[in-house]
């Protein structure tokens, strides 16, 4: 199903009418709105004006289009933030952040819980059993624009309460932290003091502390918004549109209170933000990378518990990379099939027409700037809407053979000790995921601590702290395990354990890691045996009481087994990560498919998806029954077969 | 004639006679003095000290020379800083920007008016009607250090007088801002927060409104010192010493209350700030860029309405830059000739002599560090006043056949928002310059709006908004006109155009742009047909009703003629750039004669001149009559010929 | 012999005695403690804790280790801060830098020298008469973390009150720093302000002098320590553990309220901080470069007048650079080795046992991280103790043929006003130092000013200002003189001499420089000669009166010689610099003994080391009497033999 984001507030009245029958006519069934619109909805304190979107979206309802309705909590009006400036958040410099685009509040500002309320509240009593209501959206995008951590004296004084909740005393938070060392000692929770602009590096335990704090708080603002809406709205379900490579916050606990997740796909403008290198960025700058968008689809159908939708769909080139290319035709017809092909429910545009004013200005519409005509994806978005009449009702999603299990803790804690700058925890990731997918393997993630039954096959590229959970499951877990580097080398309060990393997974695994070398560019370490290449950025010194598969250049351990656990003490270069790769889908009996680095498959049921993201042909295997497109694969073209 | 910059406030007074002969010895006929002695000349609040600046003016009058007097206001002294701190600027991150060096005030503040209008009536009242005063600099080098813009509360409030004035009401900023995009939506002028400091993106109409307040301010300010002095010195003219690549403000309008213009030339310096790439920095390091000195040299002789000084001209190396290489021997000179050949009243040196201390003490001048001995760069000063004999009078300039329209306001929006991070406005003027330069062109800069009467060809690199005046003479315009990528893509409200860009000249380009892709480094689009080459940067997809004269890669148009309006769709490169400029001077019946790209030529009147900035030998087209200089123009040489 | 650093207050009490028996068993003398326990030693104001460092200092002495007590004062505890936060530092931009990690003071507070004063006193007091302590170490690696400079309202005041001891009246202040330029005169001392946060640069001596003021304050803070200590523990030695490559104030002033200078000696983490290029970094990555740890050795047997120790030895990776790979296996042993060839008395390793909390938890120690076990690192010591059984006490230190003049100020004043971006003062001296090594040198650091008697070449890479005591050792010293580009560019006062560079050397050099090129990267200018290569970076243009021994490509004088003084008048390439000393070394009669450049000699005594920091064997010379190693060199290898 397709959808569409939309701005009654931003045209004249007398266009509204045309607009949702032209989304009709293109083959648009939900539209979301509302979600910036506060300085509308209460132009002044307590003065709602509610008339106006009553009527924008009884023309929306009419014309046969469902809403997703938005709470507006990420745009407080002016009047607001004068009124009370202490809602503004702080960035690490120490400064405010002022008024005048958005997302300008801090998750610690206690005013600010009780006016997102009561205008949570009041649109969710005004709207939550309108007929064409079918969902809503809390707030937008949370931590989009560096918005999950803030520093200011509210953030302090929240930090505060939320330590002293944690533990209990200042002396077992001294212990917890390790104060002792450089006399950091608190004599109460009142002398904690926030973990920026320090001489030098500040107390890696505290800064995962406040980065945990910040990531609660979103998950407990979430819920607070949440609670309002089911009160008003009882039979509405609720989705946030997280953002991509937004990793700032744990997402599954934020889901948690969620019925479903969604998220906001710009595969052009995430190559730019993605640590790739210059030629993979100049490769794939005007289709994306082919595994981008399908990474988070992956990630946000694990984090929804299996329902995901794309609330925002990139419908042409954007405005906010540092640059913006047009891109390729076909594209966008290719992103929404894709997205399809990984479970989404809906593929939702954003948005229906480019705004010719103010800060998206350059962002693409589905029509052109202003006008009642569509865009080039605009044309694109009306094929994929004919198509389906072709390819029929969807089949249900089957569980993948292989999962990765994702945690956003680890990332955070790599950003705090990188120990090797480019140490990322997410391009780590990536790139296992896209090594998996090379060889032609659809993928599940997985929450640390969620089930691992029924895999095939599971990957843990790194998780710092194993906790109690995690190790659980994966003691109960009877497949093939690879782990990562760095996993177990962190307890709970950021401390290396006793007996050395991996901790609690030393029996599991069979090895302790004595120290750690991190690789500038430029150096790297040959690897030779079962799997053959080079560890850049990051190698262990590791002791192996298991098989040794493969060795560095200088005899130690690279990869070994412990029965069924694989464990790689490195962070492997293309060639070894594609051989260990190859090592343990043999070793879990699983088929590999290998496509070249521009082609990917996908398969949903009894489809099986393949999508072209480059400038070469690619041959679909002979015989198969051709759902959708052709058996030659052309550049940027989708083909879909019975399996 | 040739002039130099002197500051008797730092050398002993027994030293003045002697260097006002040598000047004239040398064959200085003006010296331009005291823009920095506000400490000497009101060394405490009130206790004004004239006797000093009389005794040197009464020297250098008796020794011939003529005294260009500059008003004090660009550096105020400390006492008064401590006195009215609101006198300080802000920087963008919101920071005072203290006392200690110069131009340490906002524009914004009313107490700097107030004591500016003090300090320079002291002054115009004192010296007005001087016999060795033959006329006036206000300030100094206004914007240089990022001077325009401030970000502090004086300017807020300033901004919010400024706003009200253009508005009239709340509603109205609302709705040209289009404010409802993300509830920034204000209710009163004082809601009105500063465009800094935001959480993401400000809104770039507000951003652009900042920027005309601002330059507004800078032509007001320069309006009152002159109307200040023209009433103590009505014989005498005024100017300001713009510098180099500061497009900051809008310097036709400041010049609109002045005599004449004059700028700053440091060719070499100017090498390390503008984008060049590395490749050209190095090649053009000790000599700088043929085209750097010449393009300031057009372009303030249009500001000044066909009079201009260069009031410094670098004659050595200077201490500002990265790296600072001597220039090439015969340099000072050859910018020195070449500043007449397009049109300079005067060349006047920074300074007479290297001051051994403070700030510039490593800056030369035209004697060395506190010494009555002349610098290299002082005897190639020598040689050119030894030159004026054999060339004689210079004949007066000539209106050119070929014409850019250079607009501000364009740099501002592009750099508001450049949608690619390598679209400079300064660097595609300046690009469409050389180009045109290397073909044998001379040049003559326009104001958006004025008349192009007369000339051949018109080419408009860019030109964001099209005002009502310079529609009105595009429109009468009846010769070979090309027109660049982005013109007429905004409106005066920084909207896109109803029409889509190029918004009011539709009908006369017959065109429509539909989107726009930007290209990172890496990224090229081949062009072909009349003119051939490649888009990089910046590429247009447009609809074309006219002549499609060549096409990207996709079929696409990228160059398009309609009657004799020209437009290209892109960023070109050098090969499209050269074959786009052939093609139009071929329809406008110019004769093209091109140079090596260390060459240029320059017409004043009946005499040619052509410089060599390079280290290979040219020869002068056979059977000229040479009036100085050798028909084998050596590196770094000048050759003058009748034409 | 051999040290280590220890923190007891890290550990549970149980482990101490365990610990102090295995750092005897290892073969360490020396344990260093106590330098970062204030908040255990005086938990809250006034209540001190001795007893615990009481049972630690027994365990230790009754052990056999000699006992370093260091004060605490690098890590003053939150509840004093809190309670006087004026005793935070500030950085460059205006904000204060907060408690959280270390070196958290500035020296200019009052506050802060009363309260160091009551806590070192309350220690030296405590424990100056205890048996098992052998000496005192001050604070931790002043100026680490650019603490030097601090830019705070203290700061500022305790400026002005130096400045009021230096000039005695405003008017000689305004003469000396030449404020006349740009207005910046001032009144009386208290208008002087703080030199940063400026529109555009700073005068140049205001900020030389407000370095020297940091420097001055360092030595006189320093010295407050000192006397403390002498007063009650007047046996026992003092010393301070200098940082490598942290010149930001004047180590031979410090020094001199000491008995014996110390350095902190972390080759591998240097690499990333010093201004070597890429290609270099990489080559050196996993076992610095070979004279990185030398250079340090030689400056700081000079610091300390010919006593020195290494406080902390590299044991392993550490934390803090951008990359931190771990040392090739033999280099922790190899460095040691290195220290004590170079006269250190002692090596003490950082630290005893890896810290798995906090914010040092991944820097190496010589047992894993919270165990009994020897790291890799660890059995390298190890190996070393075992060692110094089969070399026997090392001879007394010789004084060296070369001498190089190092100047702190230097550093300042061409860190202030580098005129060419990457005229780097360390790396000139650095590079000068290495080419020397390169051919066979062992070399002495001199104090400018002190006296350069019974050396046979002295070099002075770079001296801005020539003060009286340096202009007479020069005038007296009568071996060969090599001066390198910028000597004598600077007055005292920061100003260029009266009779241009090099000042008061011009009779001695016979050169004057009339003026300065710096060239960019990919610049450079050939030499030809006596010594040939090519000028990189900065070329001087100069007039010579003696002998010219080569010449830049146009013509003009590149090295000089007047008698036996010879002038280098640029930064020289590789092959300048090398053909220079070799022309250098011959005229002073020393025999040139050039080794490859992974390897190098240091004579001590009638012993010479051989070191190899590469990945290719070398040959001892053929009939030596090896005492260590073998006569083959193999990577990472000592060979010590018999002169
Ligand atoms: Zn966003
Ligand atoms: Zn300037
Ligand atoms: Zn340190």
């Amino acid at each position: 199903m397709l959808g569409v984001c939309y701005y009654p507030e931003h045209w004249n009245e007398d266009r509204w009418e045309t607009d949702a029958r032209r989304m009709r006519e293109l083959g648009i069934s939900f539209v979301r709105i509302g979600e910036f619109a506060w300085s509308r909805l209460e132009p002044s304190r307590g003065n709602y004006d509610f008339a106006w979107l009553d009527r924008a979206m009884d023309v929306l309802t009419k014309a046969g289009l469902k809403i997703v309705l938005g709470t507006p909590t990420a745009t407080p009006p002016k009047w607001l933030i004068d009124e009370y400036p202490d809602i503004l958040p702080y960035d690490e410099q120490g400064r405010p952040r002022g008024f005048g685009s958005r997302r300008h509040y801090t998750f610690s500002s206690e005013t600010w819980w009780r006016e997102s309320a009561r205008i949570v509240e009041a649109v969710a009593e005004r709207y939550g059993e309108h007929p064409g209501l079918v969902g809503w959206q809390t707030d937008n995008e949370y931590g989009c624009h560096d918005t999950t951590l803030s520093w200011g004296p509210e953030d302090l004084k929240a930090f505060r309460r939320w330590l002293r909740l944690r533990y209990q005393s200042a002396d077992q938070l001294n212990e917890a932290w390790g104060s002792v060392f450089w006399s950091m000692e608190v004599g109460s929770f009142d002398e904690v003091a926030l973990p920026n602009l320090t001489v030098t590096e500040s107390n890696p335990a505290t800064r995962l502390d406040f980065w945990r704090f910040h990531s609660d708080q979103i998950a407990a603002y979430d819920k607070m918004q949440c609670e309002i809406i089911r009160k008003h709205s009882p039979d509405r379900w609720i989705t946030h549109n997280f953002m991509g490579f937004v990793l700032d916050f744990d997402h599954f606990q934020v889901a948690d209170n969620l019925d479903l997740a969604s998220w906001d796909s710009y595969p052009i403008g995430f190559v730019e933000k993605f640590p790739f290198s210059e030629a993979e960025r100049n490769r794939w700058a005007e289709t994306s990378h082919p595994d981008i968008a399908p990474f988070h689809h992956d990630l946000y159908r694990a984090v929804g518990r299996g329902r995901f939708w794309v609330m925002e769909q990139q419908p042409g080139p954007v405005n906010w990379a540092p640059w913006n290319p047009i891109p390729k035709p076909g594209m966008v017809r290719l992103w929404t099939w894709e997205a399809l092909a990984h479970g989404a429910e809906v593929v939702s545009y954003f948005r229906w027409r480019q705004a010719p004013f103010a800060q998206e200005q350059m962002h693409a519409g589905l029509n052109l700037p202003g006008l009642d005509e569509l865009s080039p994806g605009g044309r694109e978005a009306e094929q994929v809407a004919k198509e389906f009449a072709i390819v029929g009702t969807l089949p249900e999603v089957q569980k993948a053979k292989v999962a990765i299990v994702f945690d956003y803790q680890s990332y955070w804690t790599t950003k705090i000790q990188p120990q090797g700058k480019d140490f990322h925890y997410e391009e780590l990731t990536f790139r296992w995921y896209e090594s998996l997918r090379r060889l032609g393997m659809d993928i599940d993630f997985v929450r640390p601590g969620a089930s691992l039954d029924g895999y095939a096959l599971v990957v843990l590229p790194c998780a710092t702290e194993i906790s109690v959970d995690l190790e659980r499951q994966l003691r109960r877990f009877d497949g093939v395990l690879l782990i990562g580097p760095r996993t177990g080398s962190r307890t709970r309060n950021f401390s290396i354990p006793d007996n050395l990393p991996p901790g609690p997974l030393a029996d599991l695994t069979g090895h302790r890691v004595l120290q750690v070398s991190t690789l500038r560019p430029g150096l790297a370490q040959s690897v030779t045996g079962e799997a053959a290449g080079a560890a850049i950025r990051w190698r262990e010194d590791i002791e192996a009481s298991g098989d040794v598969l493969a060795r560095f250049g200088d005899g130690m351990p690279a990869f070994t087994r412990n029965g069924k656990i694989h464990y790689l003490a490195c962070w492997p270069d293309e060639a070894l990560l594609t051989a260990t790769m190859a090592q343990v889908l043999d070793a879990a009996g699983l088929a590999k498919f290998e496509v070249p680095d521009h082609v990917r498959l996908r398969r949903r049921g009894n489809l099986v998806f393949a999508f072209n993201y480059g400038e070469d042909d690619w041959q679909v295997p002979a015989g198969m029954r051709i759902v959708l497109g052709e058996s030659n694969l052309r550049p940027y073209e989708v083909t879909v077969w019975q399996a």
